[in-house]
């Protein structure tokens, strides 16, 4: 997505919400404050919203010294998130249909703050996705390329929800997946640090990083790496909102997006409500340009 | 209450409000956004949030040319309020204690939306607040101040909600009633226009400007006009947050503050609920200065 007024607003509502979680000392509070509204002011708005988020990123991480405000938040994230797993995996894999299944906690694990809710919030969100209709829904047409594959890469998004894709990619079961996480800390976004956590490496081909810590993908900051995988696979799974704002503009590859929209002008661009999940595929639904 | 990083998100919010609500033609969107960008990103902390706003209404005038973006809605919140209170005038006029009941009704008009909201919504929150408990209620106090005082000022603040102003003003009959608005407009705040629209004149002895134009009261810049009368009053009804947010420090002068708390700083600042009515004297009720 291009950058928007309402991006601004966003990014700055966001990096306050650091030092009102205590996740950051307040007395960087000012001067990080200051230079992110420089930055705006001058800022081009012909760039993807996650691209300014990156630099945003750098702000904070130059003024602070810190470079992984989220990282208390993230390990957190992740321990929970396994626990929730645990008690979903034998109903799924148990379930008449276990692929839809998993593939709908993994994008229920893309909504799901495991931080200050309850466990019955926790629940109830999964309950609901089980149940959702999806008013994007490409998953047949997923779950066939699945099959049809020869290689695959998956692009993770959060913390959390990584432990959920693992379920999921344990349930795929294919030979050649290349699981991708971000370079380094960005937002709660997955590092490799985390995906090793999780043990995403016991259920996929490889684990790579995408070369880059915008909080989504990129292609022009990735590395050559990421990118020769990019253009080679035969399946890309992307995973979450930021790699769709960064790859939506993408119609000529196969690419299946699976998220939860969180943001209402994604939602007002896609045509759906905020808050929907979709499944969609990138050469079926051709979009606009966001 | 003094600049707080949530008012900068609060005023850009509000900014890019008039170009959502088309008061504003978006061609100005972007130099005005980023002005106010550059403005926040370099302002002095120690100052009210009103005095800042005051700021932004200057940016936005200097590159628009709009002195009064507001005054379609200004025009349309007067004219609604006018039809309400004309069904409500005589039920509160034969109540049993038509005092309080219009004092009530004036609270109310300082939270009514009286743009897009339905007939229902208007009734029901001026219903909710004829029946509300004040969690701060200095209103007995208040009407034997009335009763006792020689000369009153009276603080407008908004459009529409100055139209309930006058039949509270009506009820409270006094002699030596003056009612300030602001000089020039800003935001929705009623100017001399709107107050001789909706005829305070007629209740009260005289109207007068306070010659700035913040979104509020500024005592270092407000005429001295004013400032006579608001240092040789007996008593000043301060309504709305605006008036509260530049006056709330002052403790040794017989003000009385009615007005809906809007936002969550000055809540939980006061010590009560975002939406709560308040009736609040200010020899009574000593507070910090926010």
């Amino acid at each position: 997505m291009i950058l928007n007024p309402d991006c601004i607003v966003c990014s700055i509502n966001g990096t306050l919400n650091l030092f009102k979680k205590g996740l950051l000392d307040s007395k960087y509070q000012e001067e990080i404050l200051r230079r992110i509204l420089e930055y705006y002011s001058k800022v081009d708005y012909n760039q993807l919203t996650i691209s300014a988020g990156k630099q945003v990123k750098k702000i904070i991480q130059e003024v602070s010294g810190v470079s992984d405000p989220f990282k208390p938040l993230k390990d957190k994230y992740n321990k929970k998130a396994i626990e929730y797993c645990e008690k979903y995996e034998t109903s799924i894999k148990n379930d008449a249909n276990p692929l839809n299944k998993s593939m709908r906690l993994a994008i229920a694990g893309n909504i799901i703050d495991f931080g200050p809710t309850h466990d019955f919030d926790v629940d109830k969100k999964i309950e609901e996705v089980f149940k959702a209709t999806f008013p994007i829904d490409d998953s047949v047409e997923l779950l066939k390329e699945i099959k049809k594959a020869k290689s695959i890469l998956y692009l993770g998004d959060n913390t959390g929800e990584i432990v959920f894709d693992k379920l999921f990619l344990e349930i795929i079961n294919h030979q050649n997946v290349t699981f991708a996480v971000r370079h380094s800390p960005v937002l709660n976004d997955a590092t490799m640090e985390d995906a090793l956590f999780v043990g995403i490496d016991n259920v996929v081909s490889k684990v790579i990083t995408n070369g880059d810590n915008a909080p989504g993908t990129l292609l022009n900051c990735v590395s050559d790496e990421f990118l020769d995988y990019f253009n080679s696979v035969d399946l890309i799974i992307s995973k979450g909102q930021g790699n769709f704002e960064g790859l939506s503009h993408i119609t000529n590859k196969n690419i299946f997006f699976l998220l939860t929209v969180k943001c209402k002008l994604i939602a007002d661009e896609i045509g759906v409500e905020y808050g929907d999940c979709i499944v969609k595929s990138a050469l079926k639904h051709k979009v606009k340009n966001i």
